[in-house]
């Protein structure tokens, strides 16, 4: 690619960008828009505009966010988004340290060699154009220039060791100041408890558990609520609510109906069989009335059983102190080590309910099928896109779907068909990946969302690095180059090494077109805007349809992440050979920094909050992208044939005792809340019957049910809770 | 070997073990023996012969051996005794049901394959003996006889499983059942709390300590014990003590020449210079009291100095409760995972004062040195002893010590020499092994002995298995055939299949000689009962002096249990090779079981108790050995051709999953106290002090010093502690 080109595509980029820009300003002003722009302030009650959003500048928005700060980061989008944003910032920070010190030096290096013709490929492409002149593939080999980069690595990684550092400790006082906090969450009063044994005969379920907490917490034991099979009361429970939501819908199609047709209006009607479409005609109203009065009863029965019949070998066990529910969650409790499991509770609003049952060795176990499945994904994703590929030829999709014959035979879609269909097949299967892998990462019997997410955060991170950087670099994918490294394992990194340079500029783009696009169209929330007006338009009848079509999601920083990490691995594995891209990676995070602080302040609500237990994730992939550009570091400049490459030898030794060092120091703490912690005072204390209710799920909730009735999952009042409240 | 020359190797261990036995009851007898033979009954104030010692009957012995409970056991010795004993029978249950299958039936499918002379080397050393016979190396190449040893393997794999699982839950079951004691031991109240951060400003380290506990646990905190360098106090009581002692001696000697001689006696005199030899000559019991006299108000002044002025950074916690204890020695306390580090608190009489002061990374830098030692040393460990032996040659011997060269001229002398310095340099460096182990375990800086006894002993079996079994196997060290290994490290397995059959016979001789002299020296006291009669006879003169002449030492498991795994190492790896080792193993391990039990009842007296913590570290070895056995075995079975030896694959995968399975259902209830034992109920509430108070090393417990003096290190009475007492 020649400088002219590049800067075509880097220009494109931009034009997308202003004009991104510029509707979002246009439309974000528009009163019927606000509920797009600015939900989460809406949800909060707050006015959309306040601060100066209406004003005529339409640069606004960046000076809110910028002058925001970690506080209300914390209250509006809670401990999780403000550790996104330390590792958006820590990284930013590192770039712009990085490029400070390296492009000045490492330019003026390069662009004062003399110029002469290399005889091998590690210039673009063969190509000899503008930007090579700027890189360390300029170099000849065995240059005493050749030093300056060397030192460039070093500083590369000093300076993410020590802001890593510092990023690490404020990660954990921002967890350590939102844990203490006097306003104490519920879950912060209880235990999980899973692989209860048996229940004794003569006992219930109920009954064991409470001695066996009772017994050892005699004074701060609460009550327990055991873990039941909700599937069929879930069913039960979301049918009615469907149907409640229909007749509210139907009554305000009938109201409208009234004031715009007849006096008596339309009473709308359906049919009863599948979607809608078929079966007999009813009246709408009097049809979803009846189904609701029908399920009532039959949910109030399932409930009851449900408590009574359903209990599984799981519980949650309350305590009236903080402290001691943060320790009982690290302790061993059971002589068989398998039994009694304990962990810290998680959020009730994040617990997967259904995984909560599964036993010990079978958590391993899936774990493990996991484990292999994810690396078997990685490494040959290659095959069952092949075979997707293979199987939807245009000749047998003919002879799948023989109503498609018509169309198959127009020449023009043929020839677009058989050039894309693999190409679609790719784009699906990595636009399902993500949900793929959290599926998988639900299946391992992991307890809570925020975990799950965690987990196929990290899996994914794997996936792109491996997939998209280290494929895209040695040129196709790691599948169809085992052939070579199977001669020879070391080759992997000769590979990687002289395949670098050539990519540069397809990198570069990458980041541009990623950070211009990506971010414009993250700000201007295209897809988003569309569905809710079309939505409003045309399906949404009663005020909660609109709420729901509005309602925004989560920042999702799940799939964020690796995607931010993959870029930081190409900054920094291109950082000394092509230090340009240096300016896009600040650039990438800046703006990235910048729109998804609004985004957080005015548009996305938390779904969850771990506080901050991804911080350790993110430091760890951090520091493996490091490695692997310290490892190709050094065998580029192998290829460089520099004697003194193995002076960088220290500094994946080095990498991996900053990793030791700082698990040691700081990760335990992300992992069980520290009792120092856990013993700050509190405000007040707590209610420990909302405490208690916050942990049952809504379909098994209702004000009908009183505690005599559902006392088999349900434990009573222990006597010390009457003496506390 | 042949048959003849072995049957006398074994003919004479028998005699000497029939002799040894034999002095053992008459010697034992003899009334002045009796603090030899029982010394653990003596200081338990029983009566040394009860129970029919002194009868005709020689035999006595085995009959109380054979019925000794394992209560008993316990009671006299500690749990880790038991958990000795557990680990003896579950061995020996494993070779009895071994032998019972395999014995009848290899050794007939052996006998009886036609005679046939081998080209190969794989009978032992080429002679053609009746012993090779009833071995595998007797079949031929592709014998379908083999898969009678195949399913032997998995015999005697299946029989180790199941009978150490039973193993393991009962040694859980024993530790349990010892903490849940309802007579509380002082360690059950206490936590060791290491890497305390500096003090701040304007507190002393005691307060910080406090405030830091008592916030976290009002109600159970008691009081802290600020842990203090105690070199010069200890080294100062040291002295005080040995003139005390000196004193005594020299008022008996007094008392006895009163007796004898002279009726005013004569006063003893010593001499005040090195050892007593030179100097001044003094009146020994002036001397002595002026001495005394002048160090107690030194000690007074030292101790006094080093609770307020030598504090460390680590402390004893104590609680009021049993639970709260086990709960806080597992839990984390600070933000900062590397301050605050909590454990639980050792027995008073196993702390390893010196090393609690060692910070944590530091422990970390610590034990990667020593492994990394302990590795040079099990690989390499003949270099040094080559450089000793090159150094010791007589010509340097000669140079270095010119004293010794009217001897060295002596032809004979120089003859014995010359031929025995290299071995005896062997000898002395593997006398002193077990020595440098638990000097380097005890540097790593952990807290207790026991830990640091567990620790060298796992170090101990790694250097046995490889140095003693395969580097005798194989023909020389591991050092010797890295050469070959290098090549192919793959033929690791093939060299140590190849050469075992050629050394069976060598092992059967060792294993014989291991127990019949071994446990004949053992039962026999040979060295205690020399040492104590030449003490008694010439060197003591108190009643102090004479029981710390006879004073019992401990069970020794620590040396003792990697012997016994070599032991089964090397009887499990010939097992199916060779059946006739296995009786041979029965032999030494239900002989062992006797002889110790019997030792373990009236002769030894443990030094700590640890509640059977050592039980993962061997079971784990235990297992380590089996994967040895199974890839050896398949090994030999591909040097015999047999095309079905992939079929041995399964188990070593099997056996991993098996440790896997182990540790994850037992372990962590062997490093942590589980909370459903510490709750078990207390036959009283203990007095806190007492528990306080043994944690007081000697040096520093007096009874002048009340609590107001020192304060600074040892804390106050919290006033919860006042509402208990």
């Amino acid at each position: 690619m020649d400088l002219s080109s590049f800067l075509t595509s880097l220009g494109t980029s931009f034009l997308i960008f202003v004009v991104l820009m510029f509707l979002f300003t246009w439309l974000s002003r528009k009163p019927g828009n606000t509920v797009v722009y600015y939900p989460n302030r809406i949800l909060r009650g707050l006015d959309p505009w306040e601060g100066g959003s209406m004003t005529r500048n339409p640069f606004a928005w960046i000076k809110e966010a910028l002058y925001s700060t970690e506080q209300e980061i914390i209250s509006v989008s809670g401990v999780d988004t403000a550790v996104y944003f330390v590792f958006m910032s820590t990284v930013l920070g590192i770039l712009v340290l990085s490029s400070i010190v390296l492009l000045p030096i490492l330019l003026s290096v390069a662009a004062t060699e003399e110029a002469h013709k290399l005889a091998d490929a590690s210039v673009s492409n063969g190509t000899f154009s503008d930007l090579d002149h700027l890189s360390m593939g300029h170099l000849k080999e065995k240059s005493p220039r050749l030093w300056a980069f060397l030192v460039g690595v070093y500083w590369v990684s000093f300076v993410t060791y020590v802001l890593l550092w510092k990023a690490y400790k404020h990660a954990s006082n921002l967890r350590a100041s939102a844990l203490m906090s006097p306003q104490a969450k519920p879950e912060q009063f209880a235990i999980l408890v899973r692989d209860i044994p048996d229940v004794p005969e003569g006992q219930i379920r109920k009954e064991q558990v409470d001695s066996y907490f009772k017994t050892i917490y005699p004074d701060t034991f609460y009550r327990s609520l055991v873990v039941t099979d909700n599937k069929e009361v879930n069913k039960i429970w979301k049918e009615l609510e469907g149907y409640k939501k229909k007749l509210a819908r139907a009554e305000a199609v009938y109201a409208i109906s009234k004031d715009t047709g007849k006096s008596e209006g339309t009473r709308p009607t359906n049919k009863t069989g599948f979607l809608g479409l078929c079966g007999a005609k009813v009246d709408s109203i009097d049809y979803y009335t009846k189904k609701i009065n029908e399920l009532t009863p039959k949910l109030e029965a399932e409930q009851k059983a449900t408590l009574r019949e359903k209990q599984q070998n799981a519980a949650l066990v309350f305590f009236t102190s903080r402290v001691t529910a943060a320790a009982a969650a690290q302790t061993l409790h059971a002589q068989l080590v398998d039994t009694w499991i304990v962990t810290e509770a998680p959020e009730p609003r994040q617990l997967l309910w259904r995984n909560l049952k599964i036993k010990f060795f079978q958590r391993q176990v899936r774990q493990y099928v996991v484990y292999i499945i994810v690396a078997l994904t990685v490494l040959f994703f290659m095959v069952p896109i092949a075979a997707i590929s293979a199987f939807t030829t245009l000749e047998n999709l003919k002879k799948l779907l023989p109503f498609l014959k018509p169309i198959l035979k127009q020449k023009a879609i043929r020839t677009v068909l058989e050039a894309y269909l693999p190409q679609i097949a790719l784009i699906l299967f990595l636009a399902f990946l993500p949900k793929f892998l959290l599926f998988l990462s639900k299946t391992e019997g992991i307890p809570s969302l925020s975990h799950a997410v965690r987990a196929s955060s990290g899996k994914y991170f794997y996936f792109t690095v491996f997939n998209v950087f280290i494929g895209v670099t040695v040129g196709g994918t790691l599948f169809s180059t085992f052939k070579t490294i199977e001669k020879d394992p070391n080759s992997i990194v000769d590979l990687l090494a002289t395949s670098l340079p050539a990519n540069a500029t397809y990198f570069l783009t990458f980041v541009a077109l990623k950070f211009f696009v990506g971010y414009g169209l993250e700000l201007f929330r295209l897809v988003p805007l569309i569905i809710f007006h079309i939505k409003r338009k045309y399906v949404c009848k009663t005020e909660a349809e609109v709420k729901a079509a509005w309602f925004p999601s989560d920042l999702g920083y799940g799939t964020r992440v690796p995607g931010d990490m993959l870029i930081i691995t190409i900054v920094l594995c291109y950082s000394v050979i092509a230090p340009l891209i240096l300016p896009f990676g600040v650039l990438y995070f800046g703006l990235g920094w910048l729109v998804l602080r609004n985004q957080a302040l005015k548009v996305y609500v938390p779904s969850y909050e771990s506080y901050g237990r991804m911080w350790p994730h993110i430091q760890v992939r951090l520091i493996a992208s490091l490695i692997l550009y310290q490892v190709t570091m050094f065998g580029y400049f192998g290829v460089k044939k520099f004697v003194y490459a193995p002076f960088l030898l220290p500094l994946p030794i080095l990498s991996l005792l900053y990793i030791f060092i700082c698990s040691k120091k700081f990760y335990h703490f992300f992992q069980h809340t520290a009792l120092e912690v856990a013993a700050h005072e509190l405000k007040e204390i707590p209610n420990m019957e909302q405490v208690y209710r916050a942990f049952i799920p809504p379909s098994l909730s209702s004000e009908k049910l009183n505690h005599d009735q559902f006392e088999d999952a349900q434990s009573n009042v222990s006597r010390t809770a009457a003496s506390l409240a």
